[in-house]
């Protein structure tokens, strides 16, 4: 079954608190060189379909109810196991 | 300047409310044959460093500011301007 990963982002012109103060605490945290910090949602499932099928799915749930369309826009993709973000080789 | 995506998720073995809450929604809203839904943070943010050095500083920031390495893991990867979620072809 593939597993599907999302991530969602306010829309580029849009301001983003949250990445804005990531942003400025930084450098004070010894960490220079960073900009242009965004931050949103990221989504990991298990979807049971393929082709355009799990296309047509994936796109209907994201624009439909897992993001705002009006502010924020995403990008998927199918994702191999080790490509999990929670994949035990993380740590 | 290379663009890191980074992607945080609660370790694997820990309960996730909101992946669960939102696997629950899904069939009542039309959507079957999604499972193991698991939610968390997507960043995206410029770093003035290539090779070891931007391996070191995204790897010291993730650890030490912008995950819980108690609760979490991540996964990072440079991405193209055409990877960026917030891309303007995305919508």
């Amino acid at each position: 079954m593939p597993r599907v990963a999302i991530d969602v982002l306010l829309k580029r012109e849009l301001l983003d608190p949250q990445g804005r103060a990531t942003e400025r605490a930084l450098p004070g945290l010894g960490y220079d060189g960073v900009s242009d910090v965004r931050i949103g949602k990221h989504l990991e499932l298990d979807v049971d379909a393929v082709g355009e099928a799990l296309d047509a799915l994936v796109e209907a749930m994201c624009a439909g109810f897992l993001t705002n369309p009006v502010v924020e826009t995403y990008r998927w993709r199918v994702i191999a196991d080790d490509e999990r973000a929670d994949a035990p080789a993380t740590r």
